[in-house]
């Protein structure tokens, strides 16, 4: 793995090199993808089925694009069962960790008869979004719909793109039926986004759409955004490890080539004040390349997105953290916790030797549906705050508007809105 | 104002009607807008000042761009101070509200030795923006900026389009002194949306772009999405009053144009199961149209998309209420609280005959930035929920990991992620 001084310089130009995989600098598959979702509004269920033979190779119909309880007594059948006993004690952590982000209508009140509150309502139905194609992935239905569950979402409506044969993956599927999903479509790719967003006669419209998927994903959920919510626009996978001298240069390494061995574009980078563990790190990872079964893909990515980054001071680490913001920040110093309060911005922060990403990705209980490539700096982790949304509550008796009437009519006469300084005024006709 | 029998076919209409609103519709609008922040991107300062000349007719430089302090000393100067007693007043119930959705970063931990959790960060960087044009909203300046400040956002820069001679509104420039801008820009329209998403000479770029504004910023913000994070894509206001026969005619008739008189494309409309009422609303609204200024604007709006529904039942009024999802909801019942546990979607409730809806735009506290368009399914009013985001937290020790290693192990190895499982094996090397 490349090792590099880090300078303003090598910093500017890593971050520009780490930007060109954001799905909102890919603008040539813009026109295609807005071409599928007219098609799909318009043409509904119909261009969604030639969608899914063009891209997908698989024919479907009216009757075969939703999956039924007969392929999901048959997925259980072909699926391990010690794999449904870890899926459950995983699901187990991630419910959970999500019931405590639950959060309470809450309100305030006067004896003079005022309310303010804030009211939360689960949305009434999303769709989740489970990549298909090269590698299944069942931990991300669990992330998905887990958070909707604990949120109190009433309909849930999984796509995944199905094969050839017009099945879908049956751990998958399993995974489906465990986590709560309502129903499942066999569709993928743009056109699934767009069937969720608009409804076909087959999909149902959704009031948000969440999870990953490739760029045709990704741009599509940007083009519905306004007309239904989304989560986030996902980017390639990412992991950040700050270390330092105290740090297993071979846990360091097994845990940046599991991010790498995601996908070409994948991201994987160490940053840390030593030289000596940088030169260490490196090794290992060369001797794991040997054995790993996906390191021609982690190869491409080390070379396209990995660094070791070697700086002055811990402070400048700590602020190359905060200008990448990755998806998943791995501390590992002499005092991990207090680096964390030091970061801003991480979509996951894992502390110390022994909480390897991939903890994160299945088993502890948080989300690992993350912000990725730059995010962090304003979106957060998937979470049940993605699934109920707020209204205002405001109650005021006649005592208490006329006790400051006179304010909100001098305010809205001061913005010429007239109307509304009457519709205060008219409350108090006749009155001194 | 027209009186419809609500039936399913005329819902359907009315809701097709309103959605003609929306700013995801207006396909046209979309190139001249993408070519605009294309422009800001590449050419920076220059392009923003050739269409601040351009679609503003003001000249502006490096060095006028942005607000000084002579310039909102003299602000102060010229606005009645009785008014800025009033944004103070209104400001204390905005913060104290806002202060209320604060929310604390959290931990789990067990006595082995794990913690799990949320770290919550205010924004960095965020950018306001201000509508100018037909009318200044100071009220707007409020609702925008106090919700950062109360989160803890560093830097908070404001934008609003300024006159030809270049000065921005004064009462708009005490607003946010008052509420606490840190930067104010003299910028409007795509432009300014696009210098904030992407930086400029003159124009720091920011995490997140919050505040409503015409088609184009509108378009702009929906554009820069995943480049930056915005709060929503707002479209024209609205308001839905559900009564029934104790609601007072002449009370309803004035909300009911509080918000039609904001512009052309605003919607209001009164649900009710009494024709006696219905009749009374349509009088009363004749004759307040006689005396208001703003007559104009509010018979077009009304014409457009205002109306008063008639149903049948009760539970039909409030489905309905539902389906249209309305920025604001004014429920005027006999038990208006009742009737607001039954309501899933809405931007904020008015609860009540006292509860006028300019109430809740100037002064009692909850944020007046709403979710317009039906979009009340899905997004939330503006709060501080916008200016935080979230990191998990995760801690493992050697023994928790060890515990349940072999779980993270097979999930990962069934997912065919070998370097994942390899990150967790590494850590047991040579163990049994």
């Amino acid at each position: 793995m490349r090792i590099v001084k880090l300078t303003k310089e090598t910093t500017e130009n890593i971050l520009e090199n780490m930007l060109k995989r954001s799905p909102t600098q890919y603008g040539t598959y813009e026109a295609s993808v807005q071409e599928i979702i007219e098609n799909v509004k318009t043409r509904k269920d119909a261009a969604v089925f030639e969608y899914t033979e063009k891209f997908d190779h698989a024919v479907l119909d009216a009757s075969t694009v939703e999956v039924t309880q007969e392929e999901i007594d048959e997925a259980y059948n072909i699926v391990d069962p010690e794999l449904i006993g870890v899926i459950r004690r995983c699901m187990k952590n991630i419910r959970e960790f999500h019931e405590k982000q639950k959060q309470n209508s809450w309100f305030t009140s006067t004896e003079n008869g005022t309310m303010l509150g804030q009211k939360l309502t689960a949305l009434n139905r999303v769709g989740v979004y489970v990549p298909g194609g090269k590698a299944a992935y069942p931990s991300s239905v669990l992330m998905n719909i887990l958070p909707a569950k604990v949120a109190g979402v009433k309909e849930i409506c999984m796509t995944t793109p199905c094969g050839r044969d017009g099945k879908v993956n049956p751990v998958v599927l399993a995974a489906a039926k465990e986590a709560g999903a309502d129903r499942v479509f066999k569709i993928g790719g743009a056109q699934a986004i767009a069937a969720l967003a608009y409804g076909t006669e087959s999909i149902p419209k959704v009031d948000k759409i969440v999870g990953p998927g490739n760029i045709y994903v990704a741009l599509a959920k940007k083009a519905v955004y306004g007309n239904v919510s989304i989560d986030s626009i996902a980017g390639p996978s990412e992991i950040l490890v700050l270390a330092d001298e105290t740090a297993n240069p071979r846990f360091v390494a097994a845990d940046l080539l599991s991010q790498a061995e995601h996908d070409e574009l994948a991201s994987a980078i160490l940053i840390t004040t030593s030289q000596e563990l940088a030169e260490k790190v490196s090794e290992e990872v060369d001797g794991f390349l040997k054995v790993l079964s996906r390191s021609d893909i982690i190869s491409k990515s080390l070379d396209n997105f990995g660094y070791i980054l070697v700086t002055d001071s811990h402070q400048e680490a700590i602020d190359t953290v905060d200008a990448i913001a990755p998806e998943h920040l791995e501390i590992v110093t002499k005092n991990p916790f207090e680096d964390m309060m030091k970061v801003h911005n991480a979509g996951a922060i894992f502390l110390g030797e022994n909480s390897s990403e991939p903890l994160g990705d299945y088993f502890a209980g948080p989300n690992h549906i993350l912000p990725t490539n730059g995010t962090a700096k304003f979106f957060s982790p998937l979470s049940v705050d993605d699934f109920v949304k707020k209204s205002s509550i405001i109650y005021y008796s006649r005592e208490a508007l006329s006790e400051i009437h006179e304010d909100i009519e001098s305010f809205a006469k001061s913005e010429s809105l007239t109307a509304h300084a009457n519709s205060i005024a008219v409350r108090f006709e006749g009155e001194e």
